[in-house]
């Protein structure tokens, strides 16, 4: 019960035998949900979302509710306290007296460390800027695991806006932990992975390329991300490259038969909706990972357990 | 259990029978409630509010909240990922990953249908723009039966807006399928029942005025209805229609003994509050009926019942 | 159950024995909270804020979940019926369809007692402009009993804005129905406790001041208040007053050892966080005696008790 009353702010938090923990306990959900369908009565979760972001405000929300426990929130800053002159700190420390565990989103990077400390119950980043979105990490690696069977010994293409994607570089940091893994990043000139990202994944096979014809072949799964206008200061820029690789039928029928499509979603148009009715397009099933995951992480941040 | 599973976007989707069958459900609920507080124990409803509309979103989580049930939601585009610039289509694959049931309003007529077709759990259309509103048909039509004992041999006037209420157009082809039905549609030139709803219920009685004073006698049940602001694009063609017929105390008094008057609400000044006394005016029942068709309907689609 | 189907407008509603009976049962499920976890099961409360108040709307909507009841409701005007022209009146004709119990914060002062004539189910007012908020009494009272053993017999002292202050005002007069309270007003001149409060209280003994140095070593309890932005017209005079009061670690020191200082919440800067870490800093604290008495209230309007 190691994971009883932590935060969770960035996947690093949690040490491989603890995700795997998580991961454990996910699938165990999945395979049997209804033996969790109580085990958080009694249990209040606060989402509080600074910025709108309704998929995972509802995921997180549904996964309370799927456990028998319940939510109060808000859905954007204008019914925050905030407006007031409230200090995060000051909330932070008023929620702790109504729930047992809280989940923030926030448009600023970094927000989600300092709220945690003055949270006096377990905190979780829903998403803090650009910075850190660590459930949408658990949710990547449970649906490799889960579809794969193994998070060891594949190559992971990641394609799209590789250079302001935040779910993208939780992702890179978060399989550079499992043996073997190979990256292959997929992006145009401007949109290139960082480097401070490359150095964080040092001693790890890595290939760089703005062509995902040449490489779709050889990826185990590909990752594709939605350029997001949100994070252009420039529109022209956004509009030329927001096109620049879409995925297609066409495109699939080069990828290997048992390659995953996977998607953070929403997605614009970078991924064509004739894709959709492929098998391996696994990006809905992902959203309900996802929940399975919060599940999991709720229950193991609570410390609550199904009766045996 | 033909119902379960299916969708609800206008009210011919459901047979007579089927109507009947929710009906008689309702009734059952109305006359135990406790009976059915946790008939859907483990199950998520999504009420997705694309344009306000507390009176009915209420309605709904009211509905399942009752049921034992759990609600996840949004009650205004803002909140949602529309502004990500995320399809309809994907929204509902998404949420269909969370919930069990979909409640949707959208401002956009036809979206119901569209929409609905994403959606890989039982869609409910909560109203789409002018176009329908089906679980107000429902509600009408279980106040009718459930306080007139049948739905059978009534003369219905309607009275108001008629050729932008949406409420009813439904209303009136819901009720031509019950035997003998008359209508008396009451509007101004400008705001008369439009043809095509004429030409839906041909072979059955209905005569037309402008006249409400002249009908009121005739009438079994007088539903009025609110010259909607929203519907207008001319606003002084607005001022100068929205009092044109007001329901008064006076008026009430040529009419039936037991006459219903119903009102979809919410009312703004076309039925006066000195009315509200009298034992005829039945509007705010019928918003309590409301909950229960939806308990009702929410029940058979999703295929619960009721331990015996 | 005198207090059953009753509607809380102001505190002085509810007699002294009313009160005490709230604040016993408050202590109760404060003591024994797992016994009170299902006592509202199969209730439905309705949170209608048509001014955001996170912090109040939160308190409620925890309180019911932690009775096993349920919630609906909207946390600003816009997602409300108010905007298609619904009257206040129709509005909770409506809500007592489908909820069992009202809570309403409106910016309008005199809107709570309006609105209450018209529900027909127990109505709590969570605030009604510069009015009303009397379940804050409710808490503040809670957290003097529960904190200092009695209500009788103490020295309180109010600093800040006493003129606009809604909650000051509430404050007072409830203390005033208890034995040998003495009151030390603490404000510029500008912001001083308006005559017809100090009319309220004839008979009690109180003395005012604008220097808070020289009476907090004789307080039993000091009551620091927001300058609150929203309350003033001109925007210089709030820039010039607001930081006139400001409790610090240094002002401390002259406070007896057992001094308890509240606060409203939430704070801007009327008391330096460094205060946050003494131990008669019981403002937090006091969050949670919220949702506790808000508990102790819904049960009792309800008429629902623990089973014993």
């Amino acid at each position: 019960m190691k994971l009883k009353g932590r935060n969770l702010i960035q996947p690093e938090d949690f040490s491989i035998n603890e995700i795997d923990e998580i991961l454990s306990l996910s699938q165990n959900i999945i395979d049997n949900p209804s033996k969790y369908s109580s085990v958080c009565e009694g249990n209040l979760l606060a989402t509080l979302f600074y910025e709108p972001s309704t998929r995972t405000r509802f995921s997180f929300e549904a996964a309370m509710n799927r456990l028998g426990g319940r939510v109060i929130g808000f859905s954007e800053p204008k019914s925050s306290s905030t407006a007031k002159g409230e200090t995060l700190e000051d909330t932070m420390e008023t929620v702790s007296c109504y729930a047992d565990a809280i989940v923030m989103r926030h448009p600023r990077a970094g927000s989600a460390l300092e709220a945690s400390r003055f949270a006096r119950v377990p905190f979780i980043n829903a998403g803090d800027g650009g910075n850190q979105h660590p459930t949408q990490t658990l949710t990547d690696i449970l649906t490799i695991k889960s579809l794969k069977g193994k998070l060891e010994n594949h190559t992971i293409g990641l394609c799209g806006d590789l250079k302001n994607g935040r779910t993208v570089h939780s992702l890179v940091k978060a399989m550079s932990r499992y043996k073997d893994t190979k990256f292959v990043f997929i992006a145009p000139e401007e949109l290139k992975m960082p480097d401070y990202i490359k150095e964080a994944i040092k001693g790890h096979d890595y290939i760089e390329t703005n062509n995902l014809d040449e490489v779709i072949g050889e990826l185990d799964v590909l990752y594709m991300t939605r350029v997001q206008q949100e994070r252009f200061e420039n529109k022209d820029e956004y509009e030329r490259l927001k096109d620049y690789y879409i995925l297609t039928a066409e495109k699939m029928k080069k990828a290997k038969s048992d390659m995953l499509v996977m998607h953070p979603l929403p997605r614009v148009n970078e991924i064509d909706t004739e894709v959709d009715k492929d098998k391996r397009a696994v990006y809905f099933d992902q959203a309900k990972f996802g929940m399975y995951v919060r599940m999991a992480l709720i229950m193991k941040l609570l410390g609550v357990d199904a009766n045996e």
